[in-house]
This record gives C-alpha cells, sequence and structure tokens, in this order.
C-alpha cells in the first residue's frame, strides 16, 4: 500500500499546497492517508493497474499538527488541470469531505504555485483599477444596495440609486435577489438607472456607478454583461457561488472591459462551521485567481452576519498581499453596516474597503438621500479624524443616523 | 414591521416551498421572521422606500415544527426568475446562512411549483432512455471508474476500460480528478478509449458506454462534449458542483444528444453536517429539474462513503419520484463497492440503478477482466434470485472476489 505522510519532505516551488482541519476517531496519520489517496492517485485498496511511474505524482502530508488535528499537503502541480479550477477543487476538495474515515473535514487555506496561477486570467482592475474609474485616491468607497430588494420596479429602482447617489454614494448595487424579474426586467432596470447615473454624475460633478446582477446562466449572464456595456456601465455583479466557479471562469476569460463585483450568497453553508466545510480563506484566493475585482468578505465583527475581525483580516489579506504578482481585489464589507458603525469599521479594515450599506441607508429617518448623506459625512469625519458624534453637531443625516442607530465603539 | 409567519396559510401551487432545519438561540418564531425576511423582499430595519404593492410578495412560514426546529416557507413564484437557478438559490439559499441571528441553518426540502420546473429542461433521456441506449431491460447496470484515477496514460487507460467492459462492466468513468492533463490529454483519450468500446462491442455483442470527464469552464466544457460526440460517444460526465450551477444550466441548454452523467465531488462540505448546510434532497431535485441523466447519490449505507439507507434512498425517490412530469434520473451508487455489497444494495435500492466500483472491480486479485466478470457475476445471481456465495462456487471471479472482500449482509 501506497504511504503519504512523509514530514520530512519540502514542498517544491511547483507543487499546489492545502491544508485541513481532519476530525476523525483515528489517528491523525491514518486519516491522512485516507485523505491524500482519495484526493489524487488513490483508493481504498490495492489495484492491478497500478505503476511505478503513477506513484511519482503522489502528494505528501509533509506537516501534521497533532494538538490542532490540521495537515498541509503538497500535491504535485501535474495533478491539476491549468485553468481549470473545477478540476482542481474535485481533486483537493470533492470526494474527501464524504468519506466514512473523516467525520469532519474543513479546507483552511492553499497556496497556489506561480505556474497554476498562471494559467488564469486574474484581477483586470482590482484596487487601484477601481480608484481610477471612480476617482477617488485615498478614502473608503461608498456604495449602497437597492431597497427594498425585490419589489420595486424599473423606475423606483433608478429614482432610489440617484437618491442615493446624490446624497453620496458611489456605487449602487443591485440585490443579489435581482435579476431579471416580472416586476423589474433586467433590461429596462439597467437603461433606467444609467440613465439617472448619467443624471447624478452631472449634478454631483462626481463619477457614479452602478452594478447590475447579471447572475444567470453562462450564456444568459454574458448576454447580459454585454448589455451593460452597450448601454454604457463599467460594472457587473455575479453570484459566484451560485453561479460557480465554470461560469465564472467561462466569464472573466471573456476579458470584457467590466469589472467584476463578487457577490457570495450562500458561501456560510460552508464556511459557516468551523470544523466542517471550506474556510473563506481558499475562496477569497481562488476568487482572485480567477479574477474577480471586488468580494464580499464580511464586516470584520460589525453588522449582521457572522464573522469576527480576525478571520476578516486574513481574508482581506489573500486579497491584497502578495499572490503570484495578481492585482490585489478590493475587499466588500456589507451586511447590517449604518454610519454609526463606520468609523469601527475602518479602525479595523483600514479604508481601502468598500463599505456597502442597504438598510442602513434606505432606513434613515429621512429618506435615502439622507441615509446617503450620512454615510458620506461619515467617511468624511473618519478621513478628517474627526470623531462621528462630534462630527454629528455640524451635520444633521449623520445626526440623524446615530440617534436611530447609535455609535458602534470597539 | 413586516411579519412573515402565519399559520393559517394555505400555500398555491405557483408557490415554491422550502424546508429548512433552524438551530437559533431565538424562539423559533423569531429566527423565522429574519430568516424569511433576509431571503425575501425584507432587510434588518424599516425602510422609508417600501410599499404596500410590495408587500404582497412576501413569503410565507406556514408551518413550524418545535419539536424539531423545522420550518416550511412558501415564496411567491414572482420572487424567482423562471430558468435561472443560481437567483433561485441565492434568494432560498443564500446570505441567510450567515446571519448572526441563525447559528445553524440547514436547507431540507425543496418542492419546485410547475411553472418553475417548466422554464428548466429536465432530463432528456433518464432511466428509460438510458436503458433503450444500452439495450438492458430490467437488471442494475455496471460502471466502473478507471484506477489508478492519475497517472495512466492514453493507451492505458483505454486498455483498462476493454478489460472492463470484455469482463462485463456496462459503462466505463473517467474519475472525478482526471479531465486534459500532461499525462493524459482529453482528446487523444476519448479517441483511444472509444476506438476499443467499439472493439469491446464487436467481441462482447453488448453495448458499452464510456464517460468522459469534460468538467472545465463553460465554454472549454461544450467544446468537449462535441469532440465526444463527433468522435462517436453517447455520454458525458460533469461535475456539477465544483463546475456550478449556471455552468451545467448552460451546457444542459444546448440539447446536445448526449447523456449526462453527473458527479458530486464536494457535496459532502454542505451535506455532511445534519444540522447545517444543505441536504443531498434539494440538490437531487434541483439537478433533476435543470436535466441530469444520472446522479452520484450514494451507497445505501455500504461502501467507502458516508450516508444511510433512509436518507439514499429519500434521494433516489426525490431522482425517480413524481416531479411534474419529468423523466427519472438513474441514481448512481458509488464509492468503496466491491460484488460482495452488490446484494445488499440491491435489496436495499432495488434494480433501476447504476452500480459503480472503482477499486472494487480493479483491486480483484486477477486483475481487471476478473473483477469484471466478479461484477457481472453477482448481478447475474441477484437476477436469477442465488445466493451471492452459492453462485460463486460454480463462477471463479466472484468467489474470488468474495474470499478478497468478504460479503456484506443486512
Amino acid at each position: 500500500m501506497l504511504r503519504y505522510v512523509d514530514t520530512g519532505y519540502t514542498p517544491t516551488e511547483d507543487d499546489l499546497i492545502a491544508e485541513y482541519y481532519i476530525g476523525s476517531s483515528m489517528p491523525l496519520e491514518e486519516a491522512s492517508e485516507w485523505l491524500a489517496a482519495e484526493s489524487s492517485i488513490g483508493t481504498w485498496t490495492d489495484l492491478s493497474t497500478m505503476k511505478e511511474r503513477i506513484v511519482k505524482l503522489k502528494p505528501h502530508v509533509f506537516y501534521l499538527n497533532r494538538d490542532e488535528s490540521t495537515i498541509k499537503v503538497a500535491y504535485p502541480g501535474d495533478l491539476f488541470e491549468r485553468g481549470n479550477m473545477p478540476q482542481i477543487l474535485s481533486s483537493i476538495a470533492g470526494n474527501i469531505f464524504g468519506l466514512r474515515a473523516i467525520e469532519n473535514l474543513r479546507f483552511l487555506d492553499i497556496r497556489f504555485p506561480d505556474k497554476i496561477v498562471e494559467s488564469f486570467k486574474g484581477p483586470r482592475f482590482g484596487i487601484q483599477g477601481i480608484r481610477k474609474i471612480l476617482e477617488v485616491d485615498k478614502r473608503p468607497i461608498i456604495g449602497t444596495i437597492i431597497k427594498p430588494k425585490l419589489g420595486l420596479n424599473e423606475k423606483e429602482h433608478a429614482e432610489v440609486a440617484y437618491e442615493a447617489w446624490v446624497g453620496g454614494v458611489d456605487i449602487v448595487k443591485d440585490d443579489e435577489n435581482l435579476s431579471d424579474m416580472v416586476f423589474n426586467r433586467f433590461e429596462k432596470r439597467i437603461e433606467e438607472t444609467l440613465k439617472l447615473r448619467d443624471k447624478a454624475e452631472e449634478r454631483t460633478g462626481e463619477k457614479k456607478i452602478y452594478m447590475p446582477n447579471i447572475t444567470a446562466e453562462t450564456n444568459e449572464m454574458i448576454r447580459r454583461a454585454e448589455f451593460v456595456e452597450q448601454t454604457g456601465g463599467e460594472y457587473v455583479m455575479i453570484d459566484i457561488l451560485t453561479a460557480g466557479w465554470a461560469a465564472l471562469q467561462s466569464f472573466r476569460n471573456l476579458d470584457l472591459n467590466l469589472v467584476i463585483h463578487a457577490h457570495r450568497a450562500g458561501h456560510a453553508a460552508v464556511t459557516r462551521n468551523e470544523r466542517h466545510g471550506i474556510s473563506m480563506l481558499p475562496i477569497a484566493k481562488i476568487s482572485r485567481v480567477i479574477g474577480v475585482d471586488q468580494l464580499h468578505i464580511g464586516t470584520f465583527g460589525v453588522g449582521k452576519m457572522m464573522g469576527g475581525p480576525e478571520d476578516d483580516l486574513r481574508y482581506q489579506e489573500a486579497l491584497t498581499g502578495e499572490l503570484s504578482g495578481l492585482e490585489p481585489v478590493f475587499p466588500v464589507a456589507s451586511g447590517g453596516l449604518h454610519p454609526g458603525l463606520y468609523g469601527m469599521l475602518c479602525e479595523i479594515a483600514g479604508k481601502d474597503i468598500i463599505i456597502q450599506a442597504g438598510g442602513g441607508i434606505h432606513g434613515h429617518p429621512g429618506g435615502t438621500m439622507s441615509g446617503a448623506r450620512a454615510a458620506r459625512q461619515a467617511v468624511d469625519a473618519i478621513m478628517e479624524g474627526v470623531p462621528l458624534a462630534e462630527y454629528a453637531k455640524s451635520h444633521r443625516e449623520l445626526g440623524e443616523a446615530l440617534e436611530k442607530w447609535g455609535e458602534g465603539r470597539r
């Protein structure tokens, strides 16, 4: 029987390294053997068809941490097809989750070798490209999601967007539930909303962005993206996990002149349990390697969604740190945010983030425009280094927001 | 504030019904309100932009089971885009998994209204179509996966397939880790393997099937499928979860004259934890609605993969029971199976199944051809109603298999 555990092994630069937590009643070594075999060249019994040449393709479990029950596996690069993310994931995040020998398995982290990274597109715009389009140098980018997320017709949708832009928001995004609906058709929505974007730009003298949700089967998604481009849009939004990696790759491969905003609806079905599933860390790296420009990573311990600041800082690092020379991806914080939380958020995450708020803008007592003003005022206060409560004394809308929702402090 | 719980509500035939388990420190009603709001028209705060007309789109939590902590939600059909599975999932299996108000959430089941089912293709072949291609009326279909899963070159791969076919296997499948590899190129593998398929058909007088793994980004996947069709293949295999729903839909929409075998690598990352994630039940229904012809559902409590017989029987029912008039999908049992388990498997699952074995065939002491013979002998014994051990007395290969791996009994 082949053996895979070899703590004396030093990974080469062509190896792909995956890190796992293993929960098993077996000793860690033995469970590791099952994992390494199933994710590469082995199976549960000896084979008449095994050959010496093939043994060279075997992965090495080169690190075992018995206290944490984690392991690192170095897979020879040739086990993977270049430019084929589904194949990579079918190997290292596939059948192994269902092995009887392992009760719990969490895919914690990944290091792609340069040769594999080079076979994907990576981000076309990234943080610098997006700041250039927006003509905003240093401050956090302010985004909003149109709310209610479903039910507004095309004109109503465009009007809410207009109020948000005029109030001071940079980016307006469709909700992930909104695509081409009977009460709000995709093409008409794009036309109406981009028309009012032009008007908002004229009125404010600022660059304004609309991110339409093009999520659909691959060809329809591409058709929608081309419509956005033809209608004068610069951005699209894709729900990357419900659409899937194959479609995302197909889309990115087209190399359209459109910023890709990645929403991650459904991620918590796999990311939430700390002892099973897939961490957001590999998901963030995979998204960057394929080539999204913006990605939701959480609210750094603030807001309505799960997750603490430490985790989100690691995802931020995955998006913006060194990764085979790829452009950094803009991290998006979204979910239950309101202006009273922006200060805390920027203290934790810095200013290279996109702060999105839906209810925290449209739920403002003065309505959407006041909510957008409050959001912009909060960002201005942060950039001037003035505490929010103090800034609110001379800025009515921020004051009203703090009065309704309070101010979060660390 | 809108309220969604309404146990007096009777779902209409146009409603989509989703069932969830909720684990929350909140009372079930309150947690249900969060879930229903986030998955439809609501958010965490009151909105200035809400309208009476929109309130009509709200879903109803019409069933609560406090003992089991499960709920059923009826969503008006208009909340969903027809023919857009990613959008449907972004709504009912999206952000809700990450809500702070709910610690654990499991998406248990789904009922699609006819109008939504009709907007998808459904299976083109299904069980009857496949039996017709194979010219096999009643017995279980015997499949094998080429092992070792990675490392064989194209000719070696074809030769192993040939031995399996000649020994008595109906279907030979690529492993999910095998796509277009440096040591085994896709096109050459298809050519070599289909050539030997023809030879095996000639030698045995039986119809033989090869299922090449075409999993890749959408366009490459389609290109590969067209190559398979041109080269005389009738089947393709797609890893549906690592490729994703958008690509699967795009592929099915082409309506190619190819049977779609769906592998589900990675499913256990979401299906395994009984209190979180997504059950295989909705995944099976979604796959059927989009239109796969064969789907892995487990080994009915037998073999190397997790899962008990009761669960797998429910997935089988999801694939083969009434679903808006769709063709039944052929259930595939795979993972650690060997001939000694076939009897038990058919007792539980019946004979309308595809029994796949990799190691359980190529690991036979006499090699692949003997392993295939043993598998076919086991199926013949089952069809003749003869106990395996008895049949093995006059069938050497089956005897050797039982000697190596034993016989499983309930």
